[in-house]
């Protein structure tokens, strides 16, 4: 008997215990009628996405939810922001991912460029692609708000370059650092780069505007992330034998989906903010699983707001994803399904970055045999039948409760 | 933000179940109103320390406790008793552990020679270092009671050679075997050795004064344990990037707090014995928490009750622990500090030895997520939050409370 799946990832999803939530995480804080319900018919359990006190970002922790070890995987996230906006690479292309940023005398001020909209860095990003000459092809498109992706063509070997984003406002970006010759050479091409784009985006009309309005504008790009094409090969589709589809906004977690043959959609709506819409995700998943067996669906505001250091934030975005989940759940055939729910990693407000603890994990409907659990949340998950996992044994668990799982042995 | 580290090591902590203790263990028999009050604001498990049913040397242990595989680093616990006792060891010398012991017409009577004392010891050895003379510079000195060290300078080649410790009384000693040539030749020069020694012993009037008083006489010496560098660099202090002390009177587990590069302290009363002063201990670590990132706090007789067969003594060795651990957090700022408190092996009485059980494990203090449980107990600890981990874990666990840990990926 064969199930379908759905994994859902609420980014960024655990926390640690919050004074102004009365010593609880946003998860157990938060009203979640619908999770908890799955709780009290399915199972909890914590997972550790690499390994116990290990904080994974979201490329890695992603890849080992879906079964890939990223230390054997692992390039750099450019590859998957390149891929996370639709960009198809060659083996040698080399990717980086790029922020809109603000300078001023030589000082990095707003490491987002006031959060610019997607619209305007679009544009922006189209007049560096026209108006830029470095001595190699490259490409260079936005993605969702100050984001952005750059391709140099052909440069893969060069991917032990740094980086010039200083992390923090107020510091002038850094130079790029390279670890051999080939690096040196992209280090060069980079600095050339990122000179000449100023160049353009100094005065662009959209920055004349921006200044005039007093926002900050977007004259400068902070580059990191070098990444190449992964030297594995990450068939998640066929080594499970499964029509797999993907519903998410966020271009880094759109390119590892992509990356492992999963088809991507983001419905009008998801955004990847707060200001997402959960009901628009969460109708596209239930219309998917029509013609796909599994659906994988992410949900990225649980991070922001854990780096926001936000915990009402917090709350209140996994409220809005519990509302997601109940239209989900109200809408299948929960016995012909399995459900799984967890983050790609712990993101706690008071760390306001990812962390190494682990990550709530609930697995309910069909044939999931049921514990003591009566909610969601990280206490509750620490008596849970699943006991303490790594992130890599999700899939396989939920692929066996859906029948799609084979023998080792007679 | 950054918090401090407390690692507090019960030494052969757990324990099974014990008839005269009402089937309870000795850590659940103890009134431990400190660790409780941990348990109940923190965080409980089990963690094995190399694997389950296995039995970790303390060496070992301590080796994976502080994240290094034993299986890849440990060559022999000689090394670390050298530099236990404060030695300098070059890489081609080998080291071996050293018993006074007693032997009466070619049987071992006493393998501690009565217990003899730390000074009788030195005098004895330093009368050894003077008047043997073997084919080999020799470097020999007493550590505490009656363990002593020697150091063969330059015969690291000849690490596969035995030992000639029948491990108990009544026996004669055994002859050194040995592997290949090169450990031919450190077993005729320890022969050769342990009968010069003998016959320099015998006569030495501190065990004339013995003899009279009726006391075991220390004149044979029992040497296992050959031990040289480990192959690969172990920079606990270097990789975690925090400045690292160590209270710890015992010279095995000081040799592998010095060599992963702490700082160690054996404050006055601390003798690793029943008799040590637990509170001497708490106050340096105290003291020291002002100067240093991470403090390694040792305590040795848990494991010695253990090894006599003692549950009651066990019983008394965990409430004196209990009442160290109560100056402490009477004197630290908690929520700033991340505090763990486990053994480094189980040593039940009933095997009067180490063994495979897990070992309980406790981590309480800044960020830490509250689980159910409510006093520190081996049961308890069975349906802790952090669940079963290995000992490699505890480490990256508590580093990463500590905000001190790296995101792998983006």
């Amino acid at each position: 008997m064969k199930r379908k799946g759905i994994l859902i990832i609420l980014d960024g999803l655990g926390d640690r215990p919050v004074k102004e939530l009365d010593g609880k995480t946003p998860l157990e804080y938060a009203k979640t009628p619908n999770m908890d319900k799955l709780a009290k018919i399915g199972i909890l359990g914590q997972q550790d996405p690499i390994a116990p006190g290990k904080p994974a970002g979201s490329d890695t922790a992603h890849l080992a939810i879906f079964g890939y070890d990223p230390y054997q995987t692992y390039r750099g996230r450019g590859f998957f922001e390149a891929l996370g906006v639709g960009l198809d690479l060659d083996e040698d292309d080399l990717a980086f991912r790029v922020n809109f940023a603000t300078i001023e005398n030589g000082i990095i001020t707003d490491r987002r460029a006031g959060r610019i909209s997607t619209e305007e860095a679009h544009e922006l990003a189209k007049a560096i692609q026209e108006n830029v000459k470095i001595p190699v092809e490259f490409i260079f498109v936005g993605a969702t708000g100050h984001r952005a992706v750059l391709v140099l063509k052909g440069m893969a070997k060069g991917y032990k370059v740094g980086e010039n984003d200083p992390h923090e406002a107020g510091k002038p970006p850094h130079r790029f650092e390279y670890a051999d010759e080939d690096s040196k050479k992209v280090a060069e091409i980079l600095e050339e780069f990122v000179q000449k784009a100023h160049e353009v985006l100094e005065k662009h009309p959209i920055n004349k505007k921006r200044r005039k309005e007093g926002k900050p504008v977007a004259n400068y790009l902070l580059i990191r992330g070098a990444g190449t094409y992964p030297n594995i090969p990450m068939k998640f589709t066929e080594e499970w034998k499964v029509k797999a589809a993907a519903v998410v906004a966020t271009a880094l977690v759109k390119g590892v989906a992509r990356a492992i043959g999963f088809e991507v959609y983001t419905p009008e709506g998801a955004t990847g903010e707060y200001n997402t819409d959960p009901m628009a995700k969460a109708k596209k998943v239930v219309e998917l699983l029509n013609d796909y067996d599994f659906v994988f669906l992410h949900f990225k505001p649980t991070d922001a707001a854990g780096h926001d250091n936000n915990p009402m934030k917090k709350v209140e975005m996994i409220e809005k994803a519990d509302e997601m989940i109940g239209y989900i759940i109200d809408n299948i055939d929960l016995e012909n399904t399995v459900i799984a729910i967890t983050g790609d990693h712990s993101t706690p407000c008071e760390v306001k970055n990812h962390s190494g603890d682990p990550v709530p994990l609930l697995i309910a409907g069909g044939g999931v045999r049921a514990d003591y659990t009566e909610s969601f949340g990280e206490r509750e998950c620490m008596r849970g039948g699943i006991g303490r996992v790594r992130g890599k044994y999700i899939v396989p668990m939920m692929m066996d409760l859906m029948g799609r799982t084979e023998k080792f042995g007679a």
